[in-house]
């Protein structure tokens, strides 16, 4: 396999790569840093053409959508009858333009989001989404299990990328979340490090609750027994208890706004779950 | 013990208190709700007087703060020299109002928060949050242990409460975040379903981020190496990627405007737990 681009990710993914036994050959726009992974035992290809020349699968990692056509729009001849896995990051949009670019030159093109920092590659909890061709995922998943724990979502190369920016959305929300209750506690003389000791099991254990509001919007209807309800949900007391900590209330104002515009369209016996109709549907 | 208040949340801890030997007297406004514990063995007291007589330790679990004063103003000469524990919702100012109240009637006093809802109560997971007089949280420990685990915070009675709140809006704002995700991936067809069982191990992997976060805060210096830096936590692909599912972009504006705001001040090369500065100084 060849891998373009030996940033801090391309580089851990070839070093992987190469100590699994994966002939490697690696290649980056600027030289120098192929040399560490040469004496590793990667081949150094000297221009991109030679690495896409020497190799049945193509790994691209360089710095976003518009590096890899600049790489490969020259190249496409070469790649033609290839797998392409572009591990880029990419918008949904991009990785399908991609997608049909490669189609076009009959290059098998697979586009994977990596949800993991590089230091992460090959440990539990690297996690590679995928998406794009059924057979380039085949061909790539031995390589991709060196690296992670990889899923594939099926033939829509921009479904990967939907994932990956879905999960991290959810992850800087949460992050923020997590902040907002330290700034609350902060003026009370409780520390950061004592607040996320409570924190990190507390919505550990919350996320338990994620399957019965997902059961809840696949079922299609907030009125099933058993919720809490909207107006039980209304966050105005811990609104009022940021203010008193003389704190910011725009995180949890963020989640009451979306509560209270369910309750002011009259939904306010349904369940919690409801209020993805407020972030489905712009106010 | 006595329970004084036998909604959801009191006569589920009243019937786990019955459960586990204690002599337990309860009593509620309307009549009626303490049927089926006297059937289990509990004793009802005909008023509320009669129930803080009756023990040592007395539990209010009323509707609100009002409700409190309501029921104990006329009987603070009976409660004086007990302990109230008090596990009505209030908060902080509310909760530090009624220990101040009750130590100037010679009433230890002990504010409790109930992280978990009645189905939990004595169950793995369910957290009583505790503060206000030590000697009344070291009387009523082996009775909170029969209810979940209890944390005790120190004698300002309105902590308890304050992290009660701190938690719960983290809770929410995660929520908030799980739904944002799955709006995102909804439109290409992917079941909440199907996202909750990527983002729940996703999330809880993260919350290990927590503590890295809180000794950058604690440690006041958010230059130190090895964070993700804000420019790099800028969300604009996440947002604009959100914005082309059609969805409402304001969950994840919410934390934009965090990292821009500590961006445009000239902090971008610091890490991303500087957005705590954010909120803790409103714009």
């Amino acid at each position: 396999m060849s891998v373009l681009g030996l940033g801090a990710m391309g580089g851990v993914l070839a070093a992987a790569a190469v100590r699994d036994g994966y002939e490697t050959t690696v290649w980056n726009r600027s030289a120098g840093r192929a040399q560490a992974l040469v004496a590793e035992g990667a081949v150094a290809a000297p221009t991109a053409g030679e690495a896409i020349r020497g190799s049945q699968i193509v790994v691209v990692c360089l710095l976003d959508h518009a590096s890899v056509h600049e790489v490969l729009d020259p190249l496409v001849g070469d790649l033609a009858g290839r797998t392409l896995l572009n591990v880029t990051t990419t918008s949904p949009a991009e990785a399908r333009e991609l997608a049909a670019w490669a189609a076009a030159s009959g290059v098998e093109y697979l586009d994977g989001g990596i949800l993991a920092v590089p230091a992460m590659i090959g440990q539990p909890g690297s996690t590679i989404l995928c998406s794009g061709s059924a057979a380039a995922f085949g061909r790539c998943a031995p390589l991709l299990d060196r690296w992670g724990k990889s899923t594939y979502f099926g033939e829509d190369a921009g479904l990967a990328s939907l994932y990956d920016l879905a999960l991290l959305a959810s992850m800087y929300v949460m992050f923020a979340g997590f902040l907002h209750g330290a700034a609350m506690v902060a003026p009370a003389g409780v520390s950061a490090r004592e607040f996320a000791g409570m924190a990190a099991p507390w919505l550990t254990a919350m996320t338990g609750g994620f399957d019965g509001f997902a059961a809840v919007i696949d079922g299609k209807d907030y009125t099933v027994a058993g919720q809490q309800s909207l107006e039980f949900s209304d966050l105005s007391h811990i609104v009022s208890a940021s203010a008193e900590q003389g704190i910011s209330t725009e995180v949890i104002d963020m989640v009451q706004r979306l509560v209270r515009r369910q309750i002011d369209l009259g939904h306010g016996s349904d369940g919690f779950a409801r209020i993805i109709e407020s972030i489905k549907a712009p106010a």
